[in-house]
């Protein structure tokens, strides 16, 4: 039995997304085990019967206002605390949760705890491309850490390298350097060292710098780059995504009956490359170097993104990419 | 006299679009006067005859395969170079080029020299927003600079503001510092100090930290970064854009009647919608920190593009702004 220790109360539409998207996963997969964490009477009003669930009560909620770190040590008996404790205590093998974001980096790094030789664990969203062949890039750290040091880079190139291979059977990732230019040299120090600690690593497929604008193009598996500018490229590419999106919607809507009638045909279309855009498809942004793993999935999480990311966890508990990863860092 | 000195080799489509576009504008504007600088047979191919444009003959291109400073150094007579010294010796106004980007920031800082009391100039692109009641903001620094200090910052800001009040006529350009949150205290120590000096800056309407998802939507006039960062969010920007685009039109063109009919019907409106992000149509990226205005037109331009970059130049000078960045910043 692979178990899950999902909040039960993190996010936009918490309790009831997250206690739907369960009872999919539940369905779905019968080697599941799931462990909610939260208010048992909100949870139950949701959850369909089934044996392989556990609720365990928890009286405290960690909202989007609340401080990181400040919430993790003094809300000792919020739902995320409580999951992430079992986590630790080997009751379960996977943290799950939509809440919070600043919140759960600092649970997973205040419980769940770094693996030994880590410096500084990343946070690894997977990301579509418009590319059938390429479909998903993974960011790695889209803003775990503010600053960054090569070595960290490094140990991040590593950490990801085991997720593609393990988790999405990429047998030899393309892990390429964000930078301001593709030639060698570009870049301030912390990208010249992480250049030279990248390209020196035999245990790794590098392949050079690479620019924001080829992400999409499905080009490399693995995009490095510090959290601040990983965080950066994150929202635009969100940003510019949902804004592009919403004035086509307005500009097909707001116009002539030729427009409108020709919207309708097209309808399908534009619903299939909205898909493509989807990121909650690709499952939650996975928090790699640490104990065990932990998966945020987006605050706004509707029911078949929770299940996404239930099958995203269970993955990557059966890939041991994690037990892999603390095998390599161990030996150093 | 408005006095323009134009690179006519630099750029894909040089001297072509570039020419092309010197020819609309000295139809459309009286009051300007153009100086080419190139290979006079080329440049004639194209021109059409008029007594307010010059030919300086040069007989060496800088290419986007030379090495930046290098070729600023040593193309002692390449149209770029060539263009710049007339800039700084006062026999034109103002510079601009769509060639090689690099070269062209060297030739600003080397040949047009900065202006006293600015550590670095920064390169500032003005990008089209979604939202047609603040339809474009700046964004500075794109990528002059891949290290920056936070005083280089607070100067860009200062900067960036002489030119929002005074070529786009905004009254109390709203400045946002691009951060990883938007509470005060997020970000790194370069983000932390920044903060503090722009806060603290009574001379402009700083608005604090603003998230690279709002960029689009109309919300800020100014996002102020260092430029490795900038550089990632408009290269961002750009492929996000570009692929969602080819997508779309992917996604249309290789589908059933029904929806081929259907795209036929909702043409214009794309096409509208594929205009609002073109962001040639806002002219092209201003160095500004250096003596004189050097303006950089896309790579890509077509005597469109030429034609608004020439626009946006003329305008530049007739504002005065940089006079005033100068007064400003002499005084100290």
């Amino acid at each position: 039995m692979i178990k899950l220790a999902i909040d039960a109360m993190g996010g936009d539409n918490a309790p009831q997304s997250v206690v739907e998207g369960v009872n999919k996963a539940l369905q779905e997969f019968e080697d599941l085990e799931i462990h909610l964490f939260g208010d048992t009477e909100a949870i139950k009003t949701y959850l369909k019967d089934n044996d392989r669930v556990k609720i365990t009560e928890t009286t405290e909620i960690i909202t989007g206002e609340d401080e990181p770190v400040k919430a993790i040590r003094s809300k000792k008996d919020s739902s995320m605390v409580v999951a992430a404790r079992s986590v630790r205590e080997g009751k379960t093998d996977v943290l799950l949760s939509a809440g919070n974001t600043g919140a759960l980096l600092s649970a997973g790094l205040l419980i769940v705890g770094r693996i030994k030789g880590i410096d500084r664990p990343g946070l690894m969203p997977i990301i579509p491309t418009v590319n059938p062949d390429s479909p998903q890039f993974i960011l790695m750290d889209a803003g775990a850490n503010a600053d960054s040091k090569a070595i960290q880079l490094h140990q991040h190139a590593i950490l990801a390298n085991y997720y593609a291979q393990n988790v999405l059977g990429i047998q030899k990732p393309r892990i390429g350097l964000l930078n301001n230019g593709t030639e060698e040299g570009k870049g301030d120090d912390l990208r010249k060292e992480a250049f030279d600690l990248l390209n020196n690593d035999p245990s790794i497929h590098f392949i050079g710098n690479v620019e924001a604008k080829e992400l999409l193009t499905g080009s490399l598996d693995i995009a490095i780059t510090d959290g601040f500018t990983g965080n950066a490229i994150l929202k635009t590419l969100e940003g510019t995504a949902k804004n592009i999106f919403k004035v086509l919607k307005d500009s097909l809507m707001n116009s002539g009956v030729k427009t409108k009638l020709g919207a309708l045909l097209v309808k399908s279309s534009l619903k299939s490359m909205a898909e493509k855009f989807d990121d909650t498809k690709q499952g939650g942004a996975v928090l790699l170097g640490v104990k065990h793993p932990v998966i945020k999935a987006h605050g706004s999480s509707d029911s078949e993104a929770i299940y996404n990311a239930i099958r995203q966890a269970r993955q990557i508990v059966d890939s041991k990419a994690v037990e892999k990863m603390k095998e390599y860092f161990n030996q150093d």
